[in-house]
């Protein structure tokens, strides 16, 4: 039986569903779902103690290089979501990240990301050592 | 009798109302107007031989400062709608434009808007010339 | 010298800015400014004992007919802003909101709405009793 | 060596980056690319004679249940981007589609989805025979 690996860190947040954020089927858009995975890895990141702010202000940007999306259940106007964003993987230049994303105990929707570290200019750059998540 | 002032340029622009733009009421949520209007302001700046992400790239940058909006009837995803921008006023700094946005005959929203011209430190600056409507 | 009206009823939330609300300029976009407007409704329903999700459901909507914002100072990404919404009037179909929006002790912006009570059907409806703020 | 599958219908589109859809490093962001891919599928349903608010209207409505995509390059504000978008498999309740959006002759990002034909109510039901591609 292989073991579960434990994620190197977690974090989880509570989101509630903005009025705009529903399309006219009443759910919430598939495309916000994306920007609140960018929000628990923003959340996340706070928690071991940096800013994403304050990185950029540094030089230091990371974008999306990849995203998975598995959609098993509408969430709705005004409802509270729970996020929790898991960094599973890091190396020199990326992140890997898993989320989950439910309501109560229904489980809206899971999703990874990958995400890379560049300058502002746009170019490939090493993660600063700071913000590499010891085991 | 009042004359009618001309107004110093103006421009119509369609647009179609994406899916994401209608709320759960199925109509097309009242803060996407306004990014309908700076669309309207940045083709017709187009019109007049200007490309916004140009003027961006030479540190000419446009805030706006005020900003009033009438909704008088909803617009629908998948409607095309008509968006017509007219230049009413300028100064050394700031343009004031005004906005009707139709459908067919239905006349959705008047808007007027004020902008102001800054540089990439936010401070208020002097329109270049170049851009500045001749009468 | 005029006595100030205290207003019917008032709420102050706080909300960070996300990423994605941010601009190529680094400052929130003008549009956003109008979401959290409607986000101070809501909350302030919600502080008055009503759920505007649940209203929605027994077929009382409001639709936003008159909004007006003077942006004074920009917000970027991940401040924190604070934001006042008093309800200053209201009649037997409309509300009257006034809006301040701050961050520490700056005022970044003033803003109004009216907003309309409609049915399912889109058409002006009278605002239910219970909802109704008693002076 | 492989025989390279044709899909079933295809489209191809183009759409201008507005200006809120970049964000604070300029880039177009990574949330907007998934709505540029429902563009892509809406309007690659009306080249196939159907428009999705009429199918809505009767009942018909899709949901996204899997998305992936690689990001391989930014787009900024203003630019014109290509989005072409292929239906690959029906089955009788789920298309899928894929994507390729570029600009110029640069790749930008690769993209596929899963949408499952879902009732007004959001229970899985048949695709209409109407809107199944033939062979």
């Amino acid at each position: 039986m292989p073991e579960l690996t434990a994620p190197l860190a977690s974090d989880t947040i509570t989101i509630r569903v903005r009025y705009p954020e529903a399309d006219a089927m009443g759910y919430m858009h598939h495309s916000v779902y994306v920007q609140y995975l960018e929000m628990g890895r923003i959340e996340l990141l706070r928690k071991l103690g940096h800013s994403y702010a304050n990185l950029e202000s540094q030089g230091v940007f990371f974008v999306v290089t990849k995203l998975q999306v598995r959609y098993r259940a509408p969430a709705r106007f005004d409802q509270v979501l729970t996020l929790t964003t898991k960094l599973v993987r890091q190396g020199p230049v990326r992140f890997d990240h898993e989320y989950e994303l439910s309501r109560n105990d229904i489980l809206l929707a899971t999703a990874s990301t990958t995400i890379a570290c560049v300058g502002a200019d746009g170019q490939v750059r090493a993660i600063p050592d700071e913000i590499q998540v010891n085991d």
